[in-house]
């Protein structure tokens, strides 16, 4: 372990480079909520594309487990090292290579936060539409897990946003896929594979993303429902009507007590609505043009009122920020709360009503609490699961899980794998493509060394 | 050869195997100007997934080559069949399996054609965005292909457009990738990974595409500019005013005579307007709202102006529609005047001036002629080569590609490498790529059945 030690050192310099019992906390894990923390024998701190080449290459002739690390805000452990492994963080590669306002791209290094190339965009009045609810977390890592967040349903998700990589394989090597240009039809979308294999297949060392004009105007438009079903009954109406929201997302009537009391937010519903509502719908709408705006949100409120909305309330703009900042936080709400884990399984929008009546059924069964938001437009939900036993709880979320899939939908969404669901993953999905994913694994890293134990691979 | 014929017919019946000289002259190629036809040594025409997945596992018993085929509008050479080999004709499953309004998806069999699905889903308002110029392709040979064409745009090409697959491997067995829902973060991308595979991964059984409302008002403008650089450099300026055309094609001035001649379509454009004219910019609106789409056309006449078009005008129904389909039947004018090939190489937006002056250059230095039109908005190039000259011709377009990818493109936008451009692509690519893309390809064809040749691999 010295020598490994002397050689990192070599590649990156002694200062970048810590290891043993000097290795923060920090670095033995994201923010899964389930699962161990653990401490890597080595964590390497590249400054280099050509760097971190030299580790892989260095990692795969010693049979070295890698996990990559962004800012760590990852929910599924793609970013817990394995014991006696490598950590590289992406710290010091976190700069904005450019901004080009002419084919509307940004060429960033990985570890770059999604905050900062926000305020930098908006500087030239584009962005990057991905917004998971946490800003801290680092491009490399949207590239990771494909994240997604509440603007994906006008915008896509980080697949739909990331154009081109640089990144290094396995063996050492570094390659270039796609480019500042949309469409490629010349060979395997070598992109497009990386992007959510969560550090098992490659290493971007650079992400090129698409940025989109910045909207002058915006309205959010808070919208009670009666029952969880009429809010999702409404929601593939929304997504039909044309008005082509930027944000579309339920809130549970728990849910929304819950972030609306963390967020000290009062929204100004009468207690009466308050009290007959079990759900939230909220809506964002955007425009270049304010006329245009006010139109749409007049619409929306027609739709929404034959929808079964009880009322449909324009938000102003320091209630809407706080209101979709609390919503984006209802991770670190539901945390707080004693949540056991956090689910993001994905089904289609017509199934959304189907799928949370198998949750409820699966949690009322084992004694559970499932209580949630989501990004209803997709089919995304984010459920917070309550349930302190951990057989009960593997056994409860089988059946979430099996309900989602049944229902054609996913296991994850946005938020990935990793370790947290995969024994699941490896349950409940179709062998055939279980040994066939293994085969793409083994075609980029033989020897295995790129976050062994995520997604599939051997747990020891 | 008697055995496999008798085992084919085993599979989908006597009447759907065709062998030997019985098989068509429509099975020996697609539409692509170089190369010798083929013939193989059976048509085998299923009727169901498990039919292609069982004529998959013989092949991989008997090592055979296998060419999936749609409706053969390829331009590649990537639906010519190996001598000796099997061709897939996929034109029995053509069926609409479901027109799902609520999660604006359709589920159909690879063999309908863009057209039939054009028209049945524009019964319901909803439509399948990527037009390449042929309505007669298939959608499995768009998924083979990553087809584009003029509205990818708004709306992407086939990557983003679908969802999920049913997919046969050449071991035989069948798996489904995606679903209905928008999103997944569950394992690696397999249905990313198809698409634009050319038919060498595995064979599309079904695909689950996006549908997207149809709106209901649009209009085209045609804008004659003095240059082909100032059309060029206004492509991006027209990108970024926020009005979001879904067509935005440049046409230069020999290919506009050609087309229009081609179609009997007269313009209206004064003579002076078009002697002095060296290409045209043709732009597509198209909005909810009749109000809205003739502001906007008010604002792109304005935009234009300053970008320095001679005019703007705005074409009548008819006109628009002729001149649409006047451009999407370049490909049969070219080939009509004797072009020897046709090349669309993708660029950043802002190389398009670039990239066009380095093939007008390679052009003069050879003595060949290379006319265009493309898809500007995408930087994706459509340009018809006349070289007789095989050796000549095999110069020009290497250096065509070298140019476009020195400027950060790549040699095929939506075509696909295939066979026709497979030696340049080997060539100009980076081998680690190359040699990565392989290993990915015995991952999912160990035994190299899937048609071979293709993209990479023995020519035998």
């Amino acid at each position: 372990m010295g020598d490994v030690a002397q050689r990192l050192a070599d590649i990156v310099g002694a200062d970048n480079v810590v290891s043993g019992d000097a290795v923060g906390d920090d670095y033995t894990g994201d923010e899964a909520l389930v699962g161990e923390q653990t401490r890597p024998a080595h964590v390497v701190k590249p400054a280099s594309a050509d760097q971190v080449a030299a580790i892989l290459r260095l990692a795969t002739e010693e049979v070295l487990p890698v996990t990559a690390r962004g800012s760590g805000t990852g929910l599924s452990g793609a970013a817990r090292p394995r014991a006696g492994g490598l950590v590289v963080s992406f710290e010091r590669m976190n700069a904005i290579l450019d901004i080009d306002t002419v084919n509307h791209v940004a060429v960033v290094q990985p570890g770059v936060t999604l905050s900062e190339l926000d305020a930098r965009t908006a500087e030239v009045g584009l962005g990057y539409t991905v917004y998971p609810g946490e800003l801290s977390a680092s491009v490399g890592g949207n590239v990771g897990t494909n994240a997604g967040g509440m603007r994906a349903v006008k915008y896509g998700v980080t697949r739909n946003n990331v154009l081109g990589l640089e990144a290094a394989l396995p063996t050492g090597e570094l390659i270039r896929t796609g480019g500042r240009s949309v469409k490629t039809s010349t060979g395997y979308d070598l992109t497009q594979l990386i992007i959510g294999s969560e550090g098992t297949l490659a290493l971007a060392t650079e992400v090129i993303v698409k940025l989109h004009p910045r909207l002058a105007h915006s309205a959010t438009v808070l919208a009670p429902f009666p029952t969880l079903e009429t809010v999702m009954k409404a929601v593939p109406q929304v997504v039909s009507s044309g008005l082509a929201p930027h944000i579309l997302e339920y809130i549970d009537a728990l849910t929304m007590a819950a972030i609306t009391h963390t967020a000290e937010l009062s929204l100004g519903i009468p207690d009466s609505v308050r009290d007959a509502s079990q759900a939230y719908l909220v809506v964002g709408l955007e425009n270049r043009d304010a006329g245009r705006l006010d139109a749409d949100v007049e619409v929306l409120g027609t739709v929404l009122a034959e929808l079964g909305a009880a009322d449909a309330y324009v938000l102003e703009g320091p209630s809407a920020r706080k209101l979709i900042e609390a919503r984006e936080k209802a991770f670190w709400t539901a945390k707080a709360a004693g949540a056991d884990e956090v689910l993001d399984v994905v089904v289609p929008r017509s199934s959304l009503p189907d799928f949370l009546d198998a949750a409820q059924a699966a949690a009322a069964r084992t004694g559970s609490g499932v209580v949630g938001c989501g990004h209803a437009g997709d089919g995304n939900v984010h459920l917070a699961v309550f349930q302190k036993d951990p057989d009960t709880r593997a056994a409860l979320l089988h059946d979430i899980f099996a309900a989602g899939m049944a229902l054609g939908g996913a296991i994850s969404g946005e938020h990935g794998i990793g370790r947290a669901k995969k024994d699941h993953f490896l349950q409940l999905e179709d062998p055939v493509k279980i040994e066939l994913m293994s085969r793409v694994k083994r075609a980029f890293d033989p020897a295995g060394i790129l976050n062994p134990g995520v997604l599939f691979g051997r747990e020891d």
